[in-house]
Protein backbone atom coordinates (compact mmCIF):
# COMPACT_ATOMS: atom_id res chain seq x y z
CA UNK A 1 0.00 0.00 0.00
CA UNK A 2 1.41 3.34 -0.80
CA UNK A 3 0.78 6.90 0.59
CA UNK A 4 1.10 8.96 -2.57
CA UNK A 5 1.28 8.37 -6.17
CA UNK A 6 3.26 10.68 -8.45
CA UNK A 7 2.15 10.61 -12.00
CA UNK A 8 3.58 12.30 -14.81
CA UNK A 9 1.50 11.98 -18.13
CA UNK A 10 -1.98 11.82 -16.97
CA UNK A 11 -2.91 10.04 -20.34
CA UNK A 12 -3.97 6.89 -21.27
CA UNK A 13 -1.65 4.66 -19.47
CA UNK A 14 -1.32 6.88 -16.75
CA UNK A 15 -4.79 8.01 -16.47
CA UNK A 16 -5.74 4.26 -16.46
CA UNK A 17 -2.74 3.28 -13.52
CA UNK A 18 -4.37 5.79 -11.52
CA UNK A 19 -7.65 4.68 -11.45
CA UNK A 20 -6.75 1.07 -11.00
CA UNK A 21 -4.39 1.66 -8.39
CA UNK A 22 -7.29 3.69 -6.77
CA UNK A 23 -9.78 0.88 -7.03
CA UNK A 24 -7.25 -1.93 -5.90
CA UNK A 25 -6.66 0.42 -3.33
CA UNK A 26 -3.26 0.42 -3.07
CA UNK A 27 -2.90 3.96 -2.88
CA UNK A 28 -4.01 6.99 -0.73
CA UNK A 29 -3.60 10.01 -2.75
CA UNK A 30 -2.84 10.71 -6.51
CA UNK A 31 -0.58 14.10 -7.73
CA UNK A 32 -0.92 14.25 -11.91
CA UNK A 33 1.03 16.53 -13.80
CA UNK A 34 0.85 16.52 -17.49
CA UNK A 35 2.97 18.30 -20.00
CA UNK A 36 -0.60 20.26 -21.09
CA UNK A 37 -2.79 22.12 -18.06
CA UNK A 38 -5.73 21.53 -19.87
CA UNK A 39 -4.79 17.88 -19.70
CA UNK A 40 -4.16 17.60 -15.73
CA UNK A 41 -7.28 19.91 -15.28
CA UNK A 42 -9.86 17.39 -17.35
CA UNK A 43 -7.74 14.55 -15.11
CA UNK A 44 -8.73 16.21 -11.84
CA UNK A 45 -11.81 16.55 -13.18
CA UNK A 46 -12.71 13.37 -13.73
CA UNK A 47 -11.15 12.06 -10.44
CA UNK A 48 -8.53 10.18 -12.20
CA UNK A 49 -5.97 12.46 -9.71
CA UNK A 50 -6.65 14.31 -6.96
CA UNK A 51 -4.07 17.07 -6.76
CA UNK A 52 -3.00 19.03 -10.02
CA UNK A 53 0.94 19.01 -9.83
CA UNK A 54 2.45 22.58 -11.65
CA UNK A 55 5.76 20.74 -12.39
CA UNK A 56 6.78 17.53 -13.22
CA UNK A 57 8.83 17.81 -9.84
CA UNK A 58 6.40 19.00 -7.92
CA UNK A 59 4.40 15.38 -8.70
CA UNK A 60 7.64 13.39 -6.97
CA UNK A 61 7.50 16.02 -4.34
CA UNK A 62 6.19 13.58 -1.48
CA UNK A 63 5.31 10.65 -3.61
CA UNK A 64 6.33 6.81 -2.28
CA UNK A 65 5.63 5.67 -5.63
CA UNK A 66 6.45 7.88 -9.16
CA UNK A 67 5.02 6.63 -12.90
CA UNK A 68 6.33 8.26 -15.32
CA UNK A 69 3.72 7.74 -18.35
CA UNK A 70 5.59 9.76 -21.09
CA UNK A 71 6.43 8.88 -24.60
CA UNK A 72 9.61 7.46 -25.00
CA UNK A 73 11.47 9.69 -26.15
CA UNK A 74 10.40 12.38 -23.02
CA UNK A 75 11.95 9.82 -20.15
CA UNK A 76 15.62 11.16 -20.16
CA UNK A 77 13.78 14.99 -19.94
CA UNK A 78 11.45 13.81 -17.23
CA UNK A 79 14.35 12.03 -15.35
CA UNK A 80 16.60 15.25 -15.38
CA UNK A 81 13.27 17.45 -14.37
CA UNK A 82 12.24 15.07 -11.17
CA UNK A 83 16.16 13.86 -10.64
CA UNK A 84 16.24 16.44 -6.96
CA UNK A 85 13.60 14.80 -5.48
CA UNK A 86 13.78 11.02 -6.25
CA UNK A 87 15.27 9.20 -3.24
CA UNK A 88 16.41 5.49 -2.32
CA UNK A 89 13.04 5.00 -0.58
CA UNK A 90 10.76 6.07 -3.72
CA UNK A 91 9.74 3.33 -6.80
CA UNK A 92 10.11 4.82 -9.63
CA UNK A 93 8.61 3.25 -12.76
CA UNK A 94 7.75 3.71 -16.51
CA UNK A 95 5.29 2.16 -19.14
CA UNK A 96 7.56 2.81 -21.99
CA UNK A 97 7.44 0.30 -25.02
CA UNK A 98 10.99 0.16 -25.32
CA UNK A 99 13.44 -0.90 -22.67
CA UNK A 100 16.82 -0.46 -23.25
CA UNK A 101 16.82 3.53 -24.20
CA UNK A 102 14.87 3.88 -20.89
CA UNK A 103 17.46 2.45 -18.89
CA UNK A 104 20.60 4.20 -20.65
CA UNK A 105 18.54 7.41 -20.13
CA UNK A 106 18.50 6.44 -16.22
CA UNK A 107 22.00 5.06 -15.79
CA UNK A 108 22.78 8.79 -17.10
CA UNK A 109 20.88 10.92 -15.45
CA UNK A 110 19.64 9.32 -12.12
CA UNK A 111 23.21 7.61 -11.49
CA UNK A 112 23.17 7.15 -7.83
CA UNK A 113 19.79 6.70 -7.65
CA UNK A 114 19.16 4.51 -10.36
CA UNK A 115 18.06 2.01 -7.92
CA UNK A 116 15.08 3.21 -7.14
CA UNK A 117 14.08 2.77 -10.76
CA UNK A 118 12.29 -0.66 -12.07
CA UNK A 119 11.86 -0.27 -15.84
CA UNK A 120 8.34 -1.90 -16.82
CA UNK A 121 6.58 -2.40 -19.84
CA UNK A 122 2.93 -3.45 -19.38
CA UNK A 123 1.48 -5.34 -22.34
CA UNK A 124 -1.71 -3.05 -22.81
CA UNK A 125 -2.87 0.20 -24.70
CA UNK A 126 -5.68 1.06 -26.99
CA UNK A 127 -5.84 3.00 -30.58
CA UNK A 128 -6.93 5.57 -29.15
CA UNK A 129 -5.23 8.18 -26.28
CA UNK A 130 -5.57 10.52 -23.87
CA UNK A 131 -7.17 10.88 -20.34
CA UNK A 132 -10.85 10.41 -21.90
CA UNK A 133 -10.07 6.97 -22.82
CA UNK A 134 -8.47 5.65 -19.44
CA UNK A 135 -9.87 2.83 -18.10
CA UNK A 136 -9.55 1.07 -14.36
CA UNK A 137 -10.06 -2.07 -16.46
CA UNK A 138 -6.78 -1.26 -18.88
CA UNK A 139 -4.48 -2.95 -16.86
CA UNK A 140 -6.41 -6.21 -15.61
CA UNK A 141 -4.98 -9.59 -17.31
CA UNK A 142 -2.65 -8.25 -19.12
CA UNK A 143 1.60 -8.99 -18.79
CA UNK A 144 3.82 -6.65 -17.55
CA UNK A 145 7.22 -7.13 -18.50
CA UNK A 146 10.17 -5.39 -15.63
CA UNK A 147 13.29 -5.37 -16.89
CA UNK A 148 16.00 -4.49 -14.09
CA UNK A 149 19.64 -3.89 -14.07
CA UNK A 150 22.47 -4.91 -11.92
CA UNK A 151 21.71 -1.80 -9.71
CA UNK A 152 18.30 -2.30 -9.50
CA UNK A 153 16.96 -2.70 -5.68
CA UNK A 154 15.82 -5.99 -5.06
CA UNK A 155 13.26 -4.54 -2.34
CA UNK A 156 12.12 -1.92 -4.95
CA UNK A 157 11.97 -4.64 -7.60
CA UNK A 158 9.84 -6.82 -5.54
CA UNK A 159 7.34 -4.13 -4.58
CA UNK A 160 7.18 -2.84 -7.83
CA UNK A 161 5.90 -6.81 -8.99
CA UNK A 162 3.57 -6.47 -6.03
CA UNK A 163 1.89 -3.52 -7.20
CA UNK A 164 1.35 -4.87 -10.80
CA UNK A 165 -0.12 -8.19 -9.32
CA UNK A 166 -2.06 -5.83 -7.14
CA UNK A 167 -3.46 -4.80 -10.59
CA UNK A 168 -4.49 -8.28 -11.73
CA UNK A 169 -1.67 -8.41 -13.70
CA UNK A 170 0.55 -11.10 -14.48
CA UNK A 171 4.78 -10.14 -14.42
CA UNK A 172 7.89 -11.20 -15.79
CA UNK A 173 11.19 -10.24 -15.65
CA UNK A 174 13.41 -10.26 -18.70
CA UNK A 175 17.20 -8.15 -19.87
CA UNK A 176 16.19 -4.93 -21.51
CA UNK A 177 17.84 -6.12 -25.25
CA UNK A 178 15.92 -9.56 -24.85
CA UNK A 179 12.74 -7.36 -24.54
CA UNK A 180 13.62 -4.62 -27.28
CA UNK A 181 14.14 -7.52 -29.71
CA UNK A 182 11.19 -9.13 -28.74
CA UNK A 183 8.86 -6.84 -29.04
CA UNK A 184 10.65 -5.60 -32.29
CA UNK A 185 9.00 -8.71 -33.53
CA UNK A 186 5.70 -8.73 -32.14
CA UNK A 187 4.84 -5.05 -31.87
CA UNK A 188 7.04 -2.44 -33.52
CA UNK A 189 7.02 -4.26 -36.85
CA UNK A 190 3.79 -5.16 -36.68
CA UNK A 191 2.50 -1.48 -36.37
CA UNK A 192 5.21 -0.76 -38.86
CA UNK A 193 3.38 -3.05 -40.97
CA UNK A 194 0.25 -1.52 -40.72
CA UNK A 195 1.04 2.09 -41.35
CA UNK A 196 2.98 1.31 -44.33
CA UNK A 197 -0.05 -0.95 -45.84
CA UNK A 198 -2.53 1.97 -45.13
CA UNK A 199 -0.07 4.25 -46.76
CA UNK A 200 0.02 2.28 -49.78
CA UNK A 201 -3.80 2.07 -50.48
CA UNK A 202 -3.78 5.62 -49.59
CA UNK A 203 -1.85 6.55 -52.21
CA UNK A 204 -3.09 4.31 -54.80
CA UNK A 205 -5.45 6.47 -57.71
CA UNK A 206 -8.89 4.85 -56.11
CA UNK A 207 -7.34 4.11 -52.81
CA UNK A 208 -10.66 5.42 -51.07
CA UNK A 209 -12.45 2.74 -53.35
CA UNK A 210 -10.50 0.50 -52.10
CA UNK A 211 -10.46 0.85 -48.69
CA UNK A 212 -14.34 0.94 -48.52
CA UNK A 213 -14.12 -3.04 -49.68
CA UNK A 214 -12.21 -3.78 -46.43
CA UNK A 215 -13.77 -6.40 -44.20
CA UNK A 216 -13.52 -8.17 -40.95
CA UNK A 217 -9.82 -8.95 -41.34
CA UNK A 218 -8.82 -5.87 -42.72
CA UNK A 219 -10.36 -4.34 -39.76
CA UNK A 220 -8.76 -6.48 -37.47
CA UNK A 221 -4.92 -6.45 -39.45
CA UNK A 222 -5.11 -2.66 -39.37
CA UNK A 223 -6.50 -1.98 -35.98
CA UNK A 224 -2.79 -0.75 -34.71
CA UNK A 225 -2.55 1.47 -38.13
CA UNK A 226 -4.96 4.18 -35.81
CA UNK A 227 -2.02 4.14 -33.32
CA UNK A 228 -0.96 7.78 -31.90
CA UNK A 229 1.94 9.00 -34.41
CA UNK A 230 4.15 10.62 -32.02
CA UNK A 231 3.72 7.74 -29.61
CA UNK A 232 4.72 5.44 -32.45
CA UNK A 233 7.26 7.65 -34.14
CA UNK A 234 9.31 7.58 -30.84
CA UNK A 235 9.43 4.04 -30.38
CA UNK A 236 10.35 3.21 -33.90
CA UNK A 237 13.15 5.39 -33.49
CA UNK A 238 14.10 4.38 -29.98
CA UNK A 239 14.29 0.70 -31.23
CA UNK A 240 15.30 0.91 -34.67
CA UNK A 241 18.09 -1.39 -34.47
CA UNK A 242 15.86 -4.40 -33.55
CA UNK A 243 13.47 -3.08 -35.64
CA UNK A 244 15.24 -3.30 -38.57
CA UNK A 245 16.52 -6.97 -37.55
CA UNK A 246 13.03 -7.73 -37.75
CA UNK A 247 12.26 -6.69 -40.68
CA UNK A 248 14.75 -8.73 -42.34
CA UNK A 249 13.31 -11.39 -41.34
CA UNK A 250 10.24 -10.74 -42.26
CA UNK A 251 10.90 -9.68 -45.50
CA UNK A 252 12.52 -13.03 -46.11
CA UNK A 253 9.49 -15.01 -45.43
CA UNK A 254 7.46 -12.78 -47.26
CA UNK A 255 9.24 -12.59 -50.64
CA UNK A 256 9.71 -16.23 -50.16
CA UNK A 257 6.28 -16.94 -50.69
CA UNK A 258 6.10 -14.06 -52.95
CA UNK A 259 8.31 -16.36 -55.20
CA UNK A 260 5.98 -19.47 -54.51
CA UNK A 261 2.82 -17.67 -55.71
CA UNK A 262 4.94 -16.59 -58.61
CA UNK A 263 6.33 -19.90 -59.81
CA UNK A 264 2.77 -21.65 -58.84
CA UNK A 265 4.75 -23.53 -56.23
CA UNK A 266 1.50 -24.46 -54.54
CA UNK A 267 3.25 -27.17 -52.60
CA UNK A 268 6.23 -24.78 -50.58
CA UNK A 269 3.18 -22.24 -50.52
CA UNK A 270 1.11 -24.10 -48.56
CA UNK A 271 3.63 -25.34 -46.08
CA UNK A 272 4.96 -21.86 -44.91
CA UNK A 273 0.86 -20.56 -44.63
CA UNK A 274 0.47 -24.04 -42.94
CA UNK A 275 2.82 -23.61 -40.12
CA UNK A 276 1.84 -20.27 -39.59
CA UNK A 277 -1.83 -20.92 -39.15
CA UNK A 278 -1.30 -23.80 -37.03
CA UNK A 279 1.16 -21.92 -34.26
CA UNK A 280 -1.30 -18.53 -34.68
CA UNK A 281 -4.60 -21.56 -34.17
CA UNK A 282 -2.73 -22.72 -31.21
CA UNK A 283 -1.48 -19.19 -29.67
CA UNK A 284 -3.33 -17.58 -26.78
CA UNK A 285 -2.58 -14.05 -25.76
CA UNK A 286 -0.47 -14.39 -22.39
CA UNK A 287 0.58 -18.07 -22.89
CA UNK A 288 3.77 -19.14 -23.97
CA UNK A 289 3.83 -21.32 -27.41
CA UNK A 290 4.12 -24.94 -27.04
CA UNK B 1 -38.73 -16.68 -53.24
CA UNK B 2 -36.70 -19.73 -54.54
CA UNK B 3 -37.66 -23.77 -53.98
CA UNK B 4 -34.42 -25.79 -54.22
CA UNK B 5 -31.16 -24.85 -53.32
CA UNK B 6 -28.75 -26.97 -54.61
CA UNK B 7 -25.26 -26.03 -52.38
CA UNK B 8 -21.99 -27.40 -53.66
CA UNK B 9 -20.06 -27.07 -50.74
CA UNK B 10 -21.49 -27.51 -46.93
CA UNK B 11 -18.62 -25.90 -45.29
CA UNK B 12 -18.51 -22.42 -43.57
CA UNK B 13 -19.59 -20.36 -46.57
CA UNK B 14 -22.00 -23.09 -47.55
CA UNK B 15 -23.71 -23.66 -44.39
CA UNK B 16 -24.03 -20.47 -43.22
CA UNK B 17 -25.78 -19.50 -46.80
CA UNK B 18 -28.08 -21.87 -46.41
CA UNK B 19 -29.33 -21.36 -42.67
CA UNK B 20 -29.54 -17.93 -43.56
CA UNK B 21 -31.45 -18.48 -46.87
CA UNK B 22 -34.05 -20.76 -44.71
CA UNK B 23 -34.29 -18.44 -41.40
CA UNK B 24 -34.91 -15.86 -44.35
CA UNK B 25 -37.69 -17.94 -46.10
CA UNK B 26 -36.07 -17.92 -49.15
CA UNK B 27 -35.68 -21.21 -49.95
CA UNK B 28 -37.56 -24.41 -49.16
CA UNK B 29 -35.53 -26.79 -49.64
CA UNK B 30 -31.70 -27.05 -49.66
CA UNK B 31 -29.59 -30.22 -51.48
CA UNK B 32 -26.59 -30.19 -50.31
CA UNK B 33 -23.28 -32.05 -51.42
CA UNK B 34 -19.40 -31.42 -50.55
CA UNK B 35 -16.41 -33.64 -51.40
CA UNK B 36 -16.45 -35.22 -48.37
CA UNK B 37 -19.41 -37.51 -47.59
CA UNK B 38 -18.65 -37.07 -43.40
CA UNK B 39 -19.09 -33.27 -43.95
CA UNK B 40 -22.58 -33.62 -45.82
CA UNK B 41 -23.37 -36.32 -43.70
CA UNK B 42 -22.88 -33.63 -40.92
CA UNK B 43 -24.42 -30.93 -42.50
CA UNK B 44 -27.93 -32.67 -42.76
CA UNK B 45 -27.39 -33.80 -38.66
CA UNK B 46 -27.32 -30.62 -38.35
CA UNK B 47 -30.30 -29.34 -40.33
CA UNK B 48 -28.09 -27.24 -42.36
CA UNK B 49 -29.36 -29.33 -45.24
CA UNK B 50 -32.43 -31.19 -45.78
CA UNK B 51 -31.25 -34.35 -48.45
CA UNK B 52 -27.86 -35.33 -48.81
CA UNK B 53 -26.85 -35.56 -52.56
CA UNK B 54 -24.13 -38.24 -53.78
CA UNK B 55 -22.58 -35.75 -56.32
CA UNK B 56 -22.30 -32.34 -57.36
CA UNK B 57 -24.37 -33.19 -60.51
CA UNK B 58 -27.35 -34.64 -58.43
CA UNK B 59 -27.10 -31.39 -55.93
CA UNK B 60 -28.21 -29.28 -58.94
CA UNK B 61 -30.78 -30.95 -60.44
CA UNK B 62 -33.70 -29.50 -59.84
CA UNK B 63 -32.69 -26.34 -58.02
CA UNK B 64 -33.84 -23.00 -58.96
CA UNK B 65 -30.42 -21.66 -57.17
CA UNK B 66 -27.44 -23.37 -57.15
CA UNK B 67 -24.15 -21.95 -54.97
CA UNK B 68 -20.87 -23.34 -55.24
CA UNK B 69 -18.90 -22.51 -52.02
CA UNK B 70 -15.61 -24.24 -52.82
CA UNK B 71 -12.53 -23.24 -52.68
CA UNK B 72 -11.21 -21.40 -55.50
CA UNK B 73 -8.87 -23.82 -57.22
CA UNK B 74 -12.02 -26.34 -57.23
CA UNK B 75 -14.46 -23.69 -59.22
CA UNK B 76 -13.76 -25.19 -62.98
CA UNK B 77 -14.24 -29.07 -61.93
CA UNK B 78 -17.20 -28.32 -60.14
CA UNK B 79 -18.50 -26.32 -63.34
CA UNK B 80 -17.27 -28.94 -65.58
CA UNK B 81 -19.28 -31.56 -62.70
CA UNK B 82 -22.72 -29.79 -62.91
CA UNK B 83 -22.43 -28.28 -66.52
CA UNK B 84 -24.89 -30.96 -67.98
CA UNK B 85 -27.38 -29.68 -65.55
CA UNK B 86 -27.18 -26.26 -65.54
CA UNK B 87 -30.16 -24.47 -67.32
CA UNK B 88 -31.11 -21.08 -68.71
CA UNK B 89 -33.52 -20.35 -65.61
CA UNK B 90 -30.82 -21.51 -63.10
CA UNK B 91 -29.25 -19.44 -61.26
CA UNK B 92 -25.74 -19.98 -60.25
CA UNK B 93 -23.56 -18.30 -58.07
CA UNK B 94 -20.38 -18.43 -55.99
CA UNK B 95 -18.52 -17.26 -52.94
CA UNK B 96 -14.98 -16.82 -54.05
CA UNK B 97 -12.73 -14.38 -53.01
CA UNK B 98 -11.19 -13.90 -56.44
CA UNK B 99 -13.28 -13.59 -59.97
CA UNK B 100 -10.88 -12.95 -62.68
CA UNK B 101 -10.34 -16.56 -62.55
CA UNK B 102 -14.19 -18.07 -61.42
CA UNK B 103 -15.21 -15.85 -64.51
CA UNK B 104 -12.63 -17.29 -66.89
CA UNK B 105 -13.60 -20.82 -65.69
CA UNK B 106 -17.35 -19.99 -66.30
CA UNK B 107 -16.84 -18.77 -69.80
CA UNK B 108 -14.50 -21.83 -70.70
CA UNK B 109 -17.01 -24.31 -69.23
CA UNK B 110 -20.82 -23.42 -69.09
CA UNK B 111 -20.26 -21.58 -72.66
CA UNK B 112 -23.64 -20.89 -73.86
CA UNK B 113 -25.01 -20.97 -69.90
CA UNK B 114 -22.54 -18.59 -68.86
CA UNK B 115 -25.01 -15.91 -68.37
CA UNK B 116 -26.84 -18.17 -65.59
CA UNK B 117 -24.16 -17.16 -63.56
CA UNK B 118 -23.79 -14.40 -61.26
CA UNK B 119 -20.10 -14.29 -59.89
CA UNK B 120 -20.14 -13.63 -56.33
CA UNK B 121 -18.06 -12.87 -53.23
CA UNK B 122 -19.93 -12.08 -49.78
CA UNK B 123 -16.71 -10.23 -48.00
CA UNK B 124 -17.24 -12.55 -44.98
CA UNK B 125 -15.24 -15.52 -43.02
CA UNK B 126 -13.80 -16.53 -39.98
CA UNK B 127 -10.38 -17.77 -39.46
CA UNK B 128 -11.83 -21.66 -38.67
CA UNK B 129 -13.62 -23.18 -41.18
CA UNK B 130 -15.97 -26.08 -41.44
CA UNK B 131 -19.62 -26.49 -41.03
CA UNK B 132 -19.21 -26.96 -37.44
CA UNK B 133 -18.89 -22.96 -37.56
CA UNK B 134 -21.54 -22.12 -39.96
CA UNK B 135 -24.01 -19.09 -38.96
CA UNK B 136 -26.74 -18.20 -40.20
CA UNK B 137 -25.50 -14.59 -39.26
CA UNK B 138 -22.15 -15.21 -41.02
CA UNK B 139 -23.34 -13.02 -43.85
CA UNK B 140 -25.56 -10.57 -41.84
CA UNK B 141 -24.48 -6.66 -42.37
CA UNK B 142 -21.86 -7.54 -44.69
CA UNK B 143 -20.77 -6.64 -48.33
CA UNK B 144 -21.34 -8.40 -50.94
CA UNK B 145 -19.61 -8.01 -54.66
CA UNK B 146 -21.15 -9.07 -57.61
CA UNK B 147 -19.03 -8.86 -60.74
CA UNK B 148 -21.00 -9.51 -63.69
CA UNK B 149 -19.56 -10.04 -67.22
CA UNK B 150 -21.52 -8.77 -70.59
CA UNK B 151 -23.01 -11.91 -71.54
CA UNK B 152 -24.63 -12.21 -67.89
CA UNK B 153 -28.49 -12.26 -67.96
CA UNK B 154 -29.80 -8.95 -66.44
CA UNK B 155 -32.72 -11.51 -64.85
CA UNK B 156 -30.42 -13.56 -62.90
CA UNK B 157 -28.66 -10.49 -61.41
CA UNK B 158 -31.44 -8.89 -60.19
CA UNK B 159 -32.34 -11.85 -58.88
CA UNK B 160 -28.87 -12.36 -57.38
CA UNK B 161 -29.09 -8.64 -55.70
CA UNK B 162 -32.57 -9.31 -54.26
CA UNK B 163 -31.38 -12.11 -52.96
CA UNK B 164 -28.37 -11.20 -50.71
CA UNK B 165 -29.97 -7.94 -49.72
CA UNK B 166 -32.96 -10.58 -48.39
CA UNK B 167 -30.15 -12.01 -46.48
CA UNK B 168 -29.42 -8.22 -44.94
CA UNK B 169 -26.63 -7.50 -46.71
CA UNK B 170 -25.80 -4.50 -49.15
CA UNK B 171 -24.78 -5.27 -52.45
CA UNK B 172 -22.47 -3.88 -54.98
CA UNK B 173 -21.34 -4.26 -58.69
CA UNK B 174 -17.73 -4.41 -60.44
CA UNK B 175 -15.80 -5.78 -62.95
CA UNK B 176 -13.67 -9.26 -62.32
CA UNK B 177 -10.39 -7.13 -62.94
CA UNK B 178 -11.13 -4.12 -60.57
CA UNK B 179 -12.80 -6.88 -57.60
CA UNK B 180 -9.25 -8.69 -57.81
CA UNK B 181 -6.74 -5.73 -57.59
CA UNK B 182 -9.01 -4.21 -54.44
CA UNK B 183 -9.10 -7.38 -52.42
CA UNK B 184 -5.40 -7.92 -53.51
CA UNK B 185 -4.63 -4.58 -51.37
CA UNK B 186 -7.43 -4.94 -48.35
CA UNK B 187 -7.64 -9.07 -47.96
CA UNK B 188 -5.25 -11.13 -49.52
CA UNK B 189 -1.94 -9.38 -49.41
CA UNK B 190 -3.09 -8.71 -45.12
CA UNK B 191 -3.08 -12.53 -45.05
CA UNK B 192 0.01 -12.71 -46.96
CA UNK B 193 1.64 -10.05 -44.44
CA UNK B 194 0.30 -12.01 -41.17
CA UNK B 195 1.68 -15.20 -42.42
CA UNK B 196 4.92 -14.21 -42.95
CA UNK B 197 5.13 -12.23 -39.61
CA UNK B 198 4.55 -15.24 -38.16
CA UNK B 199 6.84 -17.39 -40.04
CA UNK B 200 9.52 -15.18 -39.45
CA UNK B 201 8.76 -14.91 -35.51
CA UNK B 202 8.56 -19.16 -35.35
CA UNK B 203 11.87 -20.04 -36.89
CA UNK B 204 14.03 -17.47 -34.70
CA UNK B 205 15.57 -19.13 -31.82
CA UNK B 206 13.30 -18.09 -29.12
CA UNK B 207 10.51 -17.50 -30.98
CA UNK B 208 8.73 -19.49 -28.68
CA UNK B 209 9.24 -16.64 -26.08
CA UNK B 210 8.34 -13.95 -28.40
CA UNK B 211 5.50 -15.49 -28.84
CA UNK B 212 4.53 -15.69 -25.62
CA UNK B 213 4.86 -11.57 -25.30
CA UNK B 214 2.69 -10.75 -28.03
CA UNK B 215 -0.54 -8.49 -26.87
CA UNK B 216 -3.79 -7.30 -28.49
CA UNK B 217 -2.25 -5.62 -31.11
CA UNK B 218 -0.70 -8.71 -32.24
CA UNK B 219 -3.44 -10.59 -31.39
CA UNK B 220 -5.88 -8.80 -33.88
CA UNK B 221 -3.09 -8.18 -36.12
CA UNK B 222 -2.42 -11.36 -36.94
CA UNK B 223 -6.16 -13.10 -36.29
CA UNK B 224 -6.39 -14.01 -40.03
CA UNK B 225 -2.78 -15.98 -40.36
CA UNK B 226 -4.84 -18.62 -38.41
CA UNK B 227 -6.56 -18.88 -41.93
CA UNK B 228 -6.82 -21.79 -43.89
CA UNK B 229 -3.84 -23.14 -45.50
CA UNK B 230 -5.39 -24.86 -48.66
CA UNK B 231 -8.09 -22.06 -49.09
CA UNK B 232 -5.30 -19.43 -48.61
CA UNK B 233 -2.83 -21.12 -51.20
CA UNK B 234 -5.54 -20.92 -53.50
CA UNK B 235 -6.31 -17.62 -53.28
CA UNK B 236 -3.01 -16.26 -53.25
CA UNK B 237 -2.05 -18.41 -56.96
CA UNK B 238 -5.21 -17.77 -58.31
CA UNK B 239 -4.71 -13.59 -57.80
CA UNK B 240 -0.70 -13.63 -57.88
CA UNK B 241 -0.68 -11.08 -60.51
CA UNK B 242 -2.30 -8.33 -58.40
CA UNK B 243 -1.12 -9.44 -55.43
CA UNK B 244 2.69 -9.33 -56.29
CA UNK B 245 1.53 -5.87 -57.99
CA UNK B 246 -0.10 -4.54 -54.11
CA UNK B 247 3.26 -6.48 -52.30
CA UNK B 248 5.56 -3.63 -54.24
CA UNK B 249 3.50 -1.11 -53.31
CA UNK B 250 3.08 -1.79 -49.93
CA UNK B 251 7.37 -2.64 -49.76
CA UNK B 252 7.84 1.10 -50.90
CA UNK B 253 5.79 2.55 -48.09
CA UNK B 254 7.70 -0.07 -45.55
CA UNK B 255 11.02 0.67 -47.12
CA UNK B 256 10.30 4.53 -46.74
CA UNK B 257 9.28 4.42 -43.11
CA UNK B 258 12.50 1.84 -42.52
CA UNK B 259 14.95 4.52 -43.87
CA UNK B 260 14.01 7.20 -41.93
CA UNK B 261 13.72 5.32 -38.74
CA UNK B 262 17.29 4.69 -39.29
CA UNK B 263 18.35 7.88 -40.23
CA UNK B 264 16.68 8.96 -37.80
CA UNK B 265 14.11 11.58 -39.99
CA UNK B 266 11.36 11.59 -36.97
CA UNK B 267 9.66 14.66 -39.09
CA UNK B 268 8.93 12.32 -42.40
CA UNK B 269 8.22 9.00 -40.11
CA UNK B 270 6.02 10.71 -38.43
CA UNK B 271 4.17 12.28 -41.00
CA UNK B 272 3.84 9.08 -42.75
CA UNK B 273 2.26 7.35 -39.31
CA UNK B 274 0.20 10.24 -39.28
CA UNK B 275 -1.46 10.20 -42.59
CA UNK B 276 -1.93 6.27 -42.32
CA UNK B 277 -3.36 6.90 -38.62
CA UNK B 278 -5.68 9.37 -39.98
CA UNK B 279 -7.54 7.86 -42.53
CA UNK B 280 -7.54 4.87 -40.28
CA UNK B 281 -9.02 6.58 -37.51
CA UNK B 282 -12.02 7.78 -40.07
CA UNK B 283 -12.35 4.52 -41.79
CA UNK B 284 -15.54 2.31 -41.00
CA UNK B 285 -16.36 -1.08 -42.27
CA UNK B 286 -18.59 -0.92 -45.67
CA UNK B 287 -18.13 2.31 -45.83
CA UNK B 288 -16.07 4.70 -48.77
CA UNK B 289 -13.58 6.70 -47.27
CA UNK B 290 -14.14 10.14 -47.19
Amino acid sequence: MFEQLGLIGCGLMGGSFAMAMKRAGLVKRVVGYSKSPSTTERARQMGVIDVEAPSALLAVSGADVVLLAVPVAATESTFKAIRHLVTANMLVMDVGSTKRDVVDAARRVLRDHVGSFVPAHPIAGKEVSGVEHADPDLYTGQQVILTPIDKTQPGHLKKAQDLWEGLGCRVQQMAPDTHDAAFAAVSHLPHLLAFALMHGIIHQQNGKEILGLGGPGFKDFTRIAASDPKMWRDILLANRLELVEQAKIFQRSMMNMLQMAEEGNGEKLEEMIAEASLVRSHWRMGQKAK
